[in-house]
């Protein structure tokens, strides 16, 4: 049992902050960050939060090379109180525990990252904007840091925190977007990355995505690697379809994120008893929905957009609208008590919530 | 059409040569390194050769949270007449360009990054290393540097070289190698980044290397996604089987890497009259070669081992021999012919080496 205590060194100067009414998403960041380091054979070691910085790495390390590399996304929130709300950071941590181990990177201590990420914020609590649908993104991330042109898992890492004031991640808002399903390009197979929150899978999806927006669209709707048939994922974000009064959503078959948002609105709309399964769900089932005019609502589910109406869809040569390119009824309860929860203006019966208290010790006791 | 100069700056201090005796493979680098930046809007410039340094990089960069990079891995050989030969390096100037549009990265002029690579040869030519068996690795490499937490293609980039002496690859030398048949894990689907050479892919193939190293074999053979029945390729080698005096290799398919030594060998077998043939080829149809006694030599092949003959192979818990566990008559021809011609110890017949000439220009010509 070590006591050990997150190391604070503060910025001498204060960065200018960007206005909070019209802030890009990710372009921002506060004046500090946390880091530890992790070398084989002593653990993860040094815990410190200090001022944002560069990162000073040799060209071999072996993130540049292997991508051996994981990240989380998360959001705090201020309240009218002026408080701070994080959501359901457990989740995350765990996530990012999920991840690392896919990845063959050492697990974290998740009390020990949460601990960090609170007295992080509460170090640049300023920076923490209150405009509407502005918030503080979470950037936790881990890199491997030995430089070593070996395929093997390093010897070495960094898991970092960066935090950045964000407005809304899509310009359009809460106004439908439309997505591209996409039959060329493959996000991820079983068996491999996808159900890890890891770089390569993002890296991936680049070509596709900038096809689609060629065409005009937003967004690629992936299909499934072995079939090209069973719909998995939007970009970043999970997706929903309102079928004839029922909600269904793509199980996790092991190829798509195990999003925090989708686990909320399942755990929501049982709460009010709408009925929603989570299932294999081709193409060709949802075509025939909406050629049967019984395909509601479809919305992407995420972090940054926390919902996110589809008004329309491409699908071999063909535009097919939904819900008359407008929000749906259940789309916006959705979008208004998941924002209302994360910004303490609604009840919260599940606890999702946590306060970021400011007086949030420095002192972290672990078992090691 | 713009003539302009690579910017050389040497070290004035120079670092202590490892001994070239007992290598290890990517451990130690030279005392200059090669880079070019990417903006957008203005293209690569400032191409210069430095002294080996850190990178400074923004703890946002892209290529730590979306994996968009790419890299190449090459060798210049000394020989006994004290000339520096490069093999094919063209090929992998091509490959990393295919790469970089797989990847949303910008085009790089090829001929920039073989002069280049030239130039920073020679200014650290004393690294190459003369034991048998060693030569100068070169990893030239992508990263993506905008420091934006977007999913979207960076807008700035730098192109590095780094060169590092190296002995044998695999510490068991030309000395068969044991692989395990990879049942759970992918390592890419087609419409997906396999036959790219980017970070991702490497990243995810650590755990089934990982397990499989536990269980005592050096590498993993991978099967196709889809049906998880096609053979696709080694760890960082393409993979032949010689079957009844007929040799066979994966086709290119899209998901495995198109690697410079298949296509060597691929060459070699023609100009002998060895018949070889690209199909595709079941786990099956080997595992029934091998019980029928006609499965007579297994190949591994790539730059860092050129050829790895397979001794053993591990399928559905059964140890599948292959010639005795020794390395077989054609594998070693193969071998000995490639790395002679690699050296110049043997004749060129199709003109794959590139002389380093010593009088390299500095000065570079170039349309744009
Ligand atoms: C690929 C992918 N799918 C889904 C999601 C949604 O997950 P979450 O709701 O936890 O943000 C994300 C992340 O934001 C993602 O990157
Ligand atoms: C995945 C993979 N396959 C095959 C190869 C072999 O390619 P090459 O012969 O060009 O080295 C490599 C690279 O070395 C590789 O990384």
């Amino acid at each position: 049992m070590t006591e050990y205590k997150i190391e604070i060194n503060l910025s001498s100067s204060r960065k200018q902050k960007p206005s909070f009414d019209s802030l890009e998403f990710g372009k921002n960041f506060t004046d500090h960050m946390f880091i530890v380091d992790y070398t084989r054979g002593i653990g993860w070691h040094d815990p410190r939060i200090v001022p944002y910085q560069p990162l000073t790495l040799d060209p071999a390390c072996m993130v540049f090379h292997y991508g051996q590399t994981v990240f989380e996304g998360l959001k705090a929130y201020l309240t009218q109180e002026e408080e701070v709300l994080l959501f359901r950071p457990e989740k995350n941590m765990e996530r990012l525990n999920r991840s690392n181990d896919r990845l063959c990177i050492p697990q974290i201590d998740e009390d020990l990252a949460l601990s960090a990420l609170k007295q992080l914020i509460n170090v640049d609590r300023e920076w923490i904007p209150n405009a509407p649908g502005t918030s503080l993104y979470i950037r936790p991330f881990v890199i491997a840091t030995e430089p070593y042109l070996g395929v093997a898992p390093s010897g070495r890492y960094k898991f970092i925190i960066i935090l950045s004031p964000v407005g809304a991640y899509y310009k359009e808002g809460i106004n439908p977007v439309k997505i591209a399903v996409e039959r060329q390009y493959v996000r991820a197979a079983i068996g491999g990355t996808g159900n890890a929150k890891t770089a390569g899978n993002y890296a991936g999806s680049l070509k596709a995505q900038e096809v689609a927006e060629k065409a005009g669209y937003s967004q690629v709707l992936w299909l499934d690697s072995k079939e090209n048939h069973y719909i998995e994922e939007v970009g970043s974000m999970n997706i929903f379809f309102k079928i004839n009064g029922e909600v269904v959503t793509p199980a996790l078959n092991g190829s798509i994120l195990e999003g925090v948002t989708r686990d909320s609105i399942i755990q929501l709309l049982k709460h009010w008893n709408v009925p929603v399964t989570e299932r294999k769900i081709s193409i060709d089932e949802i075509y025939q929905a909406q050629k049967d005019g019984i395909l509601e609502e479809v919305f992407g589910t995420g972090t940054a957009a926390v919902i996110s109406p589809v008004g329309e869809f491409f699908w071999q040569n063909e535009k097919l609208v939904v819900n008359g390119g407008k929000t749906g009824e259940l789309s916006k309860k959705l979008y208004d008590t998941l924002t209302g929860i994360q910004l303490g203006t609604v009840p919260d019966p599940f606890g999702w919530t946590v306060k970021v208290e400011q007086q949030e010790g420095s002192k972290y006791t672990h078992n090691r």
